[in-house]
């Protein structure tokens, strides 16, 4: 049998599961201390609900579960390839919260201020950085439409950040209506807008000759081109394209995100307007922001406001605002850099001769309520063992019968 | 779109995740205290590893992933529908943990005690108290074939179980091969011994009668079948046995571990022999046992020893023995049985007028060193909502501009 784990896929150790662990407790902490309540949907979701998403890219990323019994029987029989599947590995924790939030909204507190943090699915081609199981550290703020919301998200997302020790990272803000009514100003056709978009996004990869090739593929005139890069190029500030789309109020709402985070945080975060932010997800219909790690070079975290996803499953519009902590990116982050876990709890060993098992096992019973206490039997080789427990983060040992107290381990 | 979720999975409410989180935290702290490690593994497996894995039952209950791309499109094309999966969703933990030590021995403490709370997929026949996905709470010992173990995880999942407040239950034990000796003592064929091992699993669902009807549908001759039933209907106790099987040796195993599990726990843990118990799974080799809710009256956990499985996958025997608590039975049972968290961490909440928003957030950060503090625009009823926040747990209120102190809800 193979003893590797699928791909894109990962196993890991008691010390990484020690690191993640303290992670997750210590976002969690922050999150429900800053009135976030945790929830929790199925990994599950209806391959309908999945399929009209609008997720993106990520709906050519989703698992499909077969369906099973007599109903996989006669999809294939009848030769129905593209009804052998009824649910999906759910790709994002918003589509299923939306749905969450449809189907349990009598119960819930509102606006509904909630947590998510679970494992989500993409069948990604394999890369280092990208695993095809991986956890999201969502909170999400249902049924208000102030920017009030957008300002806890940020705030609250920053301070999760910095609980477990990243400190060196740039919040980038943007609203999605803005790039469109700019991209409109340029006398582009409408129906090609999301494509650009869709390009514009990838300007980090591409860079701006990049840019330029994909519009000319998508046979935009030469004048528009020129139009669309210098506005990307440009460091177009907020002011400037007030006055190019007199979108007054979402600039204002923009200004107030940035002044309250950097109020709240004493300027400590790092809040930026950032005109080329486009995030990937066709959902979003206003604000959206990404956290960008100066030291990792790249996303770990992003979010915005998607006030139409929950009418697909109520009917009715509900506002919606939600900010993603991409917990892998941030865990590889902190093991890479030899992170410490603060306070963690201290683990001694006792060592018994296989005879003196159960007055050994009453021993390690007593140390209990100070230590982490585990069991071995005695080793042929004593001192070599020591080392190990020493290198597996031992605090101390015990030799049953020899001693009755702990002996520390020093490195 | 589709509100419900998928069938036999469920969401989970602000207040059902506090209960869950406090509980998975109660059985881990209990875990690592016993000197366990938590380790984790994906939820994907490869397909033929759980087809091959000797699940029992659970093999007719995987949910199979489908291929993707071309790999896909090409087995349909040539019509090998058994050939259009290539991943599965794990259907427990033991399977998963087999292949994980397979593949990570080396950089593992031998004996390898280690702990898993995860998630995991049974597609079965939705009903009362059956999902299709769960937690489990597993700790396993990988690398030792000493009773020890058994000692060691049966005490532990105890005080596991007692710490979230669980404590009528009663510890079934049994060893595969005493049962097995006793069949064969019978005079049955060697060949049926496995089938009637299945049937006397049901004892419990079909009662004696319906054991003796399934043995005559197996063709099983009359004298046998009083034999059979005589044996799993009288109570025998461990001296019979060791008299009519000779299995000295396991016999004294399984009053060693019941000894040393009654001084461990001063008593208090209610472990008894149990011939009629067998459980499904064809992977255990040797001791077997299983929880039982006085309570619920129905089994909340179970495991046993597996000394066949990892060598499956490394070539070489390692002998391994683990136990599992049924995550969602014993949640069941505290969520209905009106179960309080003690010393939950105490919420209150702020209420502002929508113009104070920046300095009544500044003011919630004042609080959040001694309560977690959820913010709310100030709510056209203020009497209904003090309602509605004690109905939701919260502790106190403070009005911003109108109080600096937080006035308590007294329910």
């Amino acid at each position: 049998m193979r003893t590797s784990t699928v791909k894109g896929t990962r196993d890991f150790l008691p010390s990484e599961m020690k690191l993640r662990d303290y992670m997750q407790n210590r976002i969690l902490n922050v999150y429900r201390n800053s009135g976030f309540s945790r929830i929790s949907t199925p990994i599950l979701e209806d391959i309908e609900n999945l399929d009209k998403s609008e997720g993106g890219e990520n709906l050519n990323l989703i698992f499909r579960v077969l369906k099973r019994g007599n109903k996989l029987k006669s999809a294939l029989d009848k030769g129905q390839f593209n009804n052998i599947s009824d649910i999906g590995l759910r790709y994002d924790l918003t589509l299923p919260l939306s749905r969450y939030y449809a189907s349990n909204k009598e119960k819930l507190m509102l606006p509904f201020k909630c947590i998510q943090i679970d494992k989500v699915y993409r069948a990604e081609r394999p890369q280092r950085g990208r695993d095809r199981e991986f956890i999201q550290c969502d909170i999400d703020i249902i049924g208000s439409d102030s920017i009030d919301s957008e300002i806890e998200l940020i705030y609250t997302t920053s301070k999760a950040l910095t609980s477990v020790g990243i400190y060196d990272f740039t919040v980038k803000l943007n609203d999605r209506r803005l790039l469109k009514a700019l991209l409109i100003s340029t006398g582009i056709d409408e129906s090609q807008v999301e494509n650009v978009c869709i390009s514009i996004d990838k300007l980090d990869k591409i860079g701006i000759d990049g840019l330029k090739a994909e519009l000319i593929d998508r046979n935009i005139n030469h004048d528009i081109i020129e139009r669309i890069t210098a506005i990307v190029d440009s460091k177009i500030d907020l002011d400037e394209i007030e006055s190019l789309t007199g979108e007054k109020q979402i600039i204002e709402g923009l200004k107030s995100i940035i002044s309250a985070v950097r109020k709240l945080s004493n300027g400590t975060c790092d809040i930026q307007f950032d005109l080329s932010l486009v995030r990937g997800q066709g959902y979003y219909t206003g604000t959206i922001f990404e956290i960008e790690s100066k030291t990792f070079h790249s996303s770990i975290g992003g979010g915005g406001r998607y006030d139409n996803l929950i009418g697909k499953f109520t009917g009715e519009k509900v506002p919606a605002v939600g900010f993603s902590i991409g917990f892998e990116r941030i865990y590889s982050l902190l093991s890479t850099s030899g992170f410490l876990i603060p306070d963690s709890s201290r683990k001694i060993a006792i060592i018994y001769r296989s005879e003196d098992f159960l007055e050994a096992y009453s021993k390690a019973e007593s140390f209990r309520d100070r230590f982490d206490v585990e069991l071995f039997e005695m080793p042929r080789k004593l001192g070599k063992f020591i080392d190990k427990l020493s290198a597996n983060g031992f605090y101390g040992f015990l030799v049953y019968g020899d001693s009755s107290t702990i002996k520390q381990i020093t490195e």
